[in-house]
């Protein structure tokens, strides 16, 4: 059933294949009169294109998107705002060898099971390449999150075994984008991309985590119960092509705690109302309590690697398998966008909600 | 706006508090002809309740179920079951001193803050007792489900930094049931008891891990993109009480394997299809490939201890908070039964949804 | 699929069938901070129970709603509110005869083919009784209604052939609870009683109009394209059981009319944009304009009847089928209290959706 | 909030305005294995499509369809369907002397004060030219009606007071689209052509009736309570661009009949449960029983005239408005697919949906 839609108030609905004509989306609920910034959802999208540098996938798309609808002199208008990006670069041929083959942990075998037939160029609807979309409607979300004071950062925290000792708060987020990993630190930087190229070189690819932080989120964002503000986080990142884990606040460190050692004191600082510590990620019972919100995401190895692999084909036949094209050797770099975009896309879906708190 | 609602096809939909008059639910969507097993259900709830051993809060709530509509001579008629729980052992004054001040990491703040108001009896909608009424619907997820050949095992696998070495393949899950701690080993299961037995007389608690194992799910169930089996999984486990982080399959350890390690090989064996290992967690694409399914759940220990912090009340003034009332020291043994309701339902749901993927 | 749901924002949830144990719901989205008025919510129930009158049917039914959550120290939390209402008068008895009949123009045939079994006691979840959980939610949704200004009347307007000449604003509708077939004009109310009376005393039934009008509704509530305010009453009214029709503004008259007759000029006065006339009845574009909001709904004769009519049973044999128990000769007077109840659940929701109009 | 998107499971959410750049859709929850009929669908476009004859607007717009994805080798695939239909024929310097000020009977003034500007354009979103958007979505659905047997036929049967005395049992369908008014009977569709062209010639507008009928529904479609088959029919029919009211089986004149007369009696012919009147409409309980479903749906005239009207600005002060541009002088003929289209989708829905009832 319908399935391509996300957010409730603020909702993207998208479509598109690797290999299609166009990929692109809607987003609907939009409050009418934000100020669109064309250049920066292009430069948002910039970070998020193939071909940006060595350790990323030499495709090569300009990533270009077409505003349709819902914008009028500059500003929304309320109503749908529709959107396309082309494909200009595919290069179908190379997955003809596929066509009837499964390629070892992508989606060829489950789609083929549940449709009863597959768009196999490219991964069709389950390349990554669908994240394009998410990346323009994280844009708007980030330009009408601006005007509250919020702010999205995420950054590569580990590759391979390499993993950052720091925490968000002592490193220089603004330094994210100093370099082609996305790591802030520089020296841990340099380590990564040369990991990242020596895997490549291997024809292999490896995989990392994303950590990330929303500031200025005040108390009073997310629903009691189901729609937590962490669950449709996680929700969120989990949808994420290659997403294996997702924690926030202490995570999975945090259960080895004790109670007393957890528990974020309150104390009031010029009449407002915060907390010692942050174990609890900036949200308690599901709903923003105005400290810093950061989690982290965990992203596998991407699945296709210029190596030989065993598979099998539709009737169970052994087939070998080896990866064509262009791809890349490890995606948390241009992760770093995406897990940027679908974070906004939850806050300001949840900022939207909570206007209706109370009478 | 309206949050209380979980699932698309089969939609359980609950309300109530830890010391109103009753909890409930209803749920929609279940199909016609389903026997409805009042025993097994209330097997179910007993799993969860409060009291059943020296580990876990020493409240006495019968949790008895009655059902209301949608049943008749024991079968689902299709149209909505409605059914309450109610509570018969509030002890509200155990609440009076916090009426005015918030505990430390609860939800006391950021209700108050969201609603202007809150009803402060026990943590009223916030509290776990809330899951009584999710345990009802994936009881009768799991009715439908097991005629589907589906099973879902639930078992705790970390308590504190006691943590099991298995993985679910090396360990006899029919035991779990065996001890009161719920971990299928039963050497781990006495320390992990005994630890929390220490906690609790510190007026301490402590966190820890669940794990997950559904066996059985065929090939085709979860939605490619934002409704992926594993983002639904993901949230669903999110949105319980005390939960900090989810991972599946080879979840936050995978991301620093190589994708030549990572990978699953296809390989047939009497004509179906399967994977050599399962980095994948049974889920490639988002939708489910006939492997088995399995995933860990983060449990941080209970806020509410025996101890005073340090807090504030609502103008901010300095306020001294002691948990008072019977609380539990450690979640995970009552969370095994609720991450498995939560499981069966996201399940069910996919099963139906899977129903209209093809003409 | 489930079903049983209205609304996005306020959104109410319903279970319950004629001859269950309860009938119920959940109220889900209504803003925290609403004082709720308990009698006024009984109030509005009792003029939509049975027995009220010698119109209507004999049935005794107490219909006292319980509240179980949701609200604390009289006001609304911001969680859902859940509540039921007891069946307490049910005689099973007098439907054993349809068990494996099919009533002429009642669900009892539809129901059967579509779930493959039914209750078929009192038409199960099919019956109007079902209606009484939609005057709690539209009780409480008044509550909040009127803090905005906005009231919404419904009388009676045609039953049978006997029709009100004259429009909403030359009756008097503080009128419409004198008498019990609840039409604002005396003299036609005596006429319309005599009437129903008289097909009481044949053992038949006899259809009618209700009309609606909603005043104070600012302008700008609706949505564009399909969720247009009027589509959003429409819908509500035709979920309403015996509904063949509804119209608003010109309706069915205007089709007649030329654009330079129908259109309604727009004047300002005191500063407020208004129209000279309205036909369109408060709405253009779907959206609200300032004006009245004014309707029409179409209610068939009742299908039970006290005559024996032919009909077939489960293998379709003839079987004849004659109306037994306590049922009403006409709906009309029980139904304006419901048509008010979806009006206010429709416009509640569009008034918190309006929220989210603009920056 | 969002409000672009209609249907549960088969989904259509759309965009676009008048004058922008091109409108567009995505439909979710196509099963997968459709074969899509590309000459039918542009087909359905053309019978909509404006210029087509002397009666309607002489706006020339080609509207041609793009699809964009979810179609692979003439098969779908299950993943959503994008699509665009570009504008070509803008002339937005026909609205600017509306830029200020508020046709009368439009959305002007509506969407001003709920979003706080618009887009003036030719009504932006507010035009009927959305619809060129659902019948994409329409002709879709009737391919995979088609597939089940079910068919669905409109016409006008009604322009200002000439109206059609028979009902569509007596009229040969097959006659609709041999006319330009799409009226199948032909002396009819004659006087109605004349009073549209004098209409037109007088710069004036003219309402009417477009009547539909569907065939083969199978008994089973649709849900009890609030989605009942013709609450979302009706919700259908009013989210169209100038509709007023909606009526299914007996409608509005049904309301002076007795029960007796009203009731539809069951009969079995081979095996088959019957009706032998179909009061219904089809429909009973909400749910198809197996019987013709047919309703009617009231157009007003359309508001722009080409005559001098008074209006108001922004400001409230006096200000004359005349129409310019091409307009339609009767909606009848153009809304015929359109109505259809609405149909359609309502069905389709709820054939997927009911694939859900049962074990």
């Amino acid at each position: 059933m319908a399935a391509n839609t996300f957010g409730e108030i603020f909702r993207i609905t998208t479509f598109g294949e690797s290999h299609g004509i166009a990929l692109g989306g809607i987003i609907d609920g939009c409050p009418a009169g934000l100020e669109i910034d064309f250049d920066f959802i292009q430069a948002e999208l910039d970070r998020r294109k193939p071909g940006q540098s060595k350790i990323v996938t030499q495709r090569k798309e300009p990533d270009v998107v077409e505003f349709l609808s819902g914008i009028f002199e500059g500003l929304t208008t309320g109503v749908p705002i529709g959107f396309i990006i082309k494909n200009d670069n595919q290069r179908s041929k190379d997955y003809d060898h596929i066509k009837d083959s499964f390629r070892p942990s992508h989606a060829d075998y489950t789609y083929e099971t549940k449709y009863g037939l597959r768009d196999y160029r490219g991964g069709g609807r389950s390349s990554a390449r669908e994240t394009v979309v998410r990346v323009v409607g994280g844009a708007i979300a980030k330009l009408l999150l601006k005007k509250m004071g919020v702010q999205v950062h995420a950054y590569v925290s580990q590759v391979g075994n390499l993993k950052l000792g720091q925490s968000y708060k002592e490193l220089d987020l603004s330094k994210t984008e100093n370099n082609i990993v996305r790591c802030p630190d520089e020296m841990m930087a340099v380590q990564m991309i040369d990991l990242i190229d020596s895997v490549r070189k291997q024809g292999d690819t490896i995989g990392g985590l994303v950590s990330a932080v929303a500031t200025g989120v005040p108390a009073g964002w997310g629903e009691p119960v189901f729609d937590k503000l962490h669950a449709d986080l996680g929700k969120a990142m989990l949808s994420i092509n290659a997403v294996k884990g997702f924690e926030y606040g202490s995570g999975f460190e945090g259960v080895s705690l004790k109670g007393s050692e957890h528990n974020d004191a309150f104390y009031a600082e010029g009449g407002k109302i915060q907390t010692k510590t942050n174990h609890s990620g900036g949200i308690q019972g599901g709903i923003s309590n105005g400290q810093d919100i950061f989690f982290a995401v965990a992203f596998k190895p991407v699945a296709t690697i210029m190596m030989e692999q065993e598979s099998v084909d539709k009737s169970g036949n052994l087939a070998l398998v080896t990866g064509k094209g262009r791809h890349d050797p490890c995606v948390l770099p241009r992760a770093v966008p995406i897990v940027e975009a679908m974070t906004a896309l939850v806050l300001v879906d949840h900022y939207l909600r909570a206007r209706t708190n109370r009478i």
